[in-house]
């Protein structure tokens, strides 16, 4: 299916747009550095609705129901650090769904639904197999003086919204109580993917593949927990509000920084298709 | 590469995200259905630099260096009709260059840069091969009554006007002088892609495949055409800068609307790769 | 309360920013002329909440309750035309209430709420008296050709949609059944607004003033009717909530034009005070 | 001036849009307490260009020419709160320019120009005579760990940039060298503003008044300092142009907070117009 070659003639670039020096790709090559500010709540979901969001070769595995809403800030760069010097284009806010689930017989995470908020952050998504959508997501930003902060100390509130085409799909708090040694469970293990780039020729049918991001130097800094509320909006329709919480668990605020290499075939997947 | 069945278990969909009954695609099946607004310049480019943007298989032609630049204001559905109740999906701008070409003996044009101001139609172009990246385009909207207008006549001025990051790209500007029967020859050929969808695990090579968009129920409605300016910003980098105008031509403002209903292949390239 | 005179020295302008050559003023001096598309649904509202966002030297009238939602694109230039080459500076949309109500013994109407998307707009509304917000405003542009229009044709189906801070607020549509000869009533009489500037020095008080906008060179073009709906969101809270339809009207699309060029205290009301 | 009564009957708020009960006021009442992280650039302008900016009543005091660029996220509540839970509505950005003068005999600092991305901020600037237009603002955040932060530590770099309608203002880096004890001159004077609102009703005139912001809790955090750079984009045109940097000189990256409770007629100033 290959049809141009790398170093060959003509355009090139690890994305589009293709350019004569490759400069132009909207989308730069991996790996990317990243260091995120998250607020996290962890909550339960139906489990049945968990599980249809399955693909073959990922199960529910021992908690059926586990989920957390993930709210982020970002910062990233490329190796090239082109976009280093734009705070418009080096930074975005993230909203994501996740669902607890098993994989090569050990705990993953399974990423349903994402919203960014930022063109070049959804396409580096779909590259990855991350269903990223763009919407608008605001998160408040921790603060070192004054009286409204928020402050990373005891009594802290942190917030985050979610919304698409105007209208709201989400909401969290979390009311700082103490710091933690460990992350949420869901924040720490690997994350499965379907990278899927649709048909468009017929009859080809389109890429779908089940892939683990490899990250490496990760890092967390202070992690704080304490109460939390979430809420999905109240009229949102469809497969999505099949997930909205049943019960609301912890909540989280944390550092977070990892740099994404490339991904890799899901164990035992690679002879299908 | 393909290792889910469509109609399979597990989530589905024609895009991403994947969900348990399809419908959270963020991009609906194809045919799309489109009527627009057109605004469009054409120019001459450098010889040089237009045919370092064309891929093997794709030749200058007999008119090198012939170019325009198109801004559009789109409505579109899809098949299901699923945003047609709101006017924030169901619309976009969009900005992009043309090149003049000769694919398959005849002549095609290639699209090297696009942008528009919606997510959807944003990935919707990378499926196709479009390089859309994400901008701020507006153009004047035609308006029947009033001191301001503008207005479809005689003297009416439309303007268009792109940015990226906050800086400005490209504006143009056209002065109705009168009617025509023809469009512009670069709106009246078909279009040259190539659909490439970037590596992710390693050792695979990226998607990469030349394409032609098959298209149907083409229409143009009223062609005024007129005096024309065209800027490309004075502090432009890099490969885009290289296709800026050397000289100007005439100026462009038409309605036309298509269904876009798939790829094919372009004549002589299956078997390559 | 005057403290620099217009033409003496200093910085200067018909807004802020005051500058040296008064050019840099956000909001160019009346008159302002404006060509829009409307959207607009006739309603019933419950006449005591109206009532209650009428200030005293307005009544509601032969027909309390009277109410209707307004989706409007617009195109604007000043006498100056410094906007005019910028389609992101000279067009905006906006989604306004509109209440029925009597003064000067005359019909007039009263705008309780509006939302526009663009800042300068927003500005010159507070400059009039119209309680213009920022909020993210769509609504369906006509198309002349193709599948999906919208067209100004019996059948064609017009959308308008409005959010603030990522919360959905209103949608309407209309559905062409023919064309009228009369604009819907509350678009054909004037408006009467409260021109509020808030308190800053105490112990000063806000400039508080009854005025009727002065307007001229009205034009409309065709005007259709059809059957409509509106929806206010859900989740809508507090005093907006209350002006919610309890019964939907007719629905117009149509084009419109006006010159603005000032206001003049309400009649009876400039000795007030 | 004043027609309604606050506590009268009719609708009510602290600005528009008036509401039955007053909540609907877009602009919440001061006090309003601030919390942000600024990015600040001291440069030198030509000092003719600065005088003309300067109102009858301030001088350009001993150091003409001497001006910043200031960068700066805010989280910001009112006393009600009604804004803490929503982030989209609690944070802004901020680009801002400010010259040295001397008023009342002491040193101060004039605004002649400032942007922010959000309205509510835009309308509280006219209320105090800040004159605020809408713009993107994009200031890179500190972050706590990872490998492209930045961090504020020795060596981290920080970045700001500004634009307005697609086209860019002005950009800025600061790489921090160390901490320091004491904050830029020109943040740690009072502002003084022209509170001007524009003349709607001949032959009125507009208000246009001399005012000093009163504040107090002021507090900074951590203040660092560092190698900067600052440009202003080349196709600036007009009185702003005129400001643009003739000398860079150091940059400033710092917490800082502040209550801002009302306005003050400049000294000797209450008794003129």
């Amino acid at each position: 299916m290959l049809l141009t070659e790398p170093g060959g003639p003509g355009p090139r670039g690890y994305s589009l747009p293709l350019s004569p020096s490759g400069e132009s790709a909207m989308v730069s090559p991996p790996p990317w550095h990243f260091s995120g500010d998250v607020i996290m709540v962890e909550y339960r979901t139906d489990p049945d609705a968990a599980a249809a969001f399955l693909p073959p070769g990922v199960d529910p595995g021992p908690d059926p129901g586990a989920a957390a809403a993930v709210f982020a800030h970002w910062h990233w760069r490329s190796e090239t650090g082109q976009e280093a010097g734009d705070p418009a284009r080096s930074q975005f806010s993230e909203f994501l769904i996740l669902l607890g689930c098993t994989a090569e017989g050990r705990p993953m995470a399974r990423c349903p639904y994402a919203w960014v908020d930022s063109a070049v952050p959804m396409a580096r998504g779909w590259i990855q197999g991350m269903p990223k959508q763009f919407g608008a997501v605001h998160l408040t930003h921790p603060k070192a003086v004054g009286r409204t902060g928020p402050h990373l100390v005891e009594g802290g509130v942190f917030h985050g919204v979610a919304s698409q085409y105007g209208s709201r799909i989400a909401r969290a708090s979390v009311t700082l109580s103490g710091r933690v040694a460990e992350p949420p469970a869901l924040h720490a293990v690997p994350l499965v993917h379907t990278r899927h780039f649709p048909a468009w020729v017929p009859p080809e049918e389109p890429l779908s593949q089940l892939v683990v991001s490899a990250v490496d130097d990760v890092r967390f800094g202070e992690i704080w927990s304490g109460q939390a509320s979430l809420d999905f909006a109240g009229d949102l329709q469809g497969d999505l509000a099949a997930l909205r919480p049943v019960e609301v668990g912890g909540g989280f605020v944390f550092s977070y920084s990892e740099t994404l290499r490339h991904g890799r075939a899901l164990s035992g997947e690679a002879g299908r298709g």
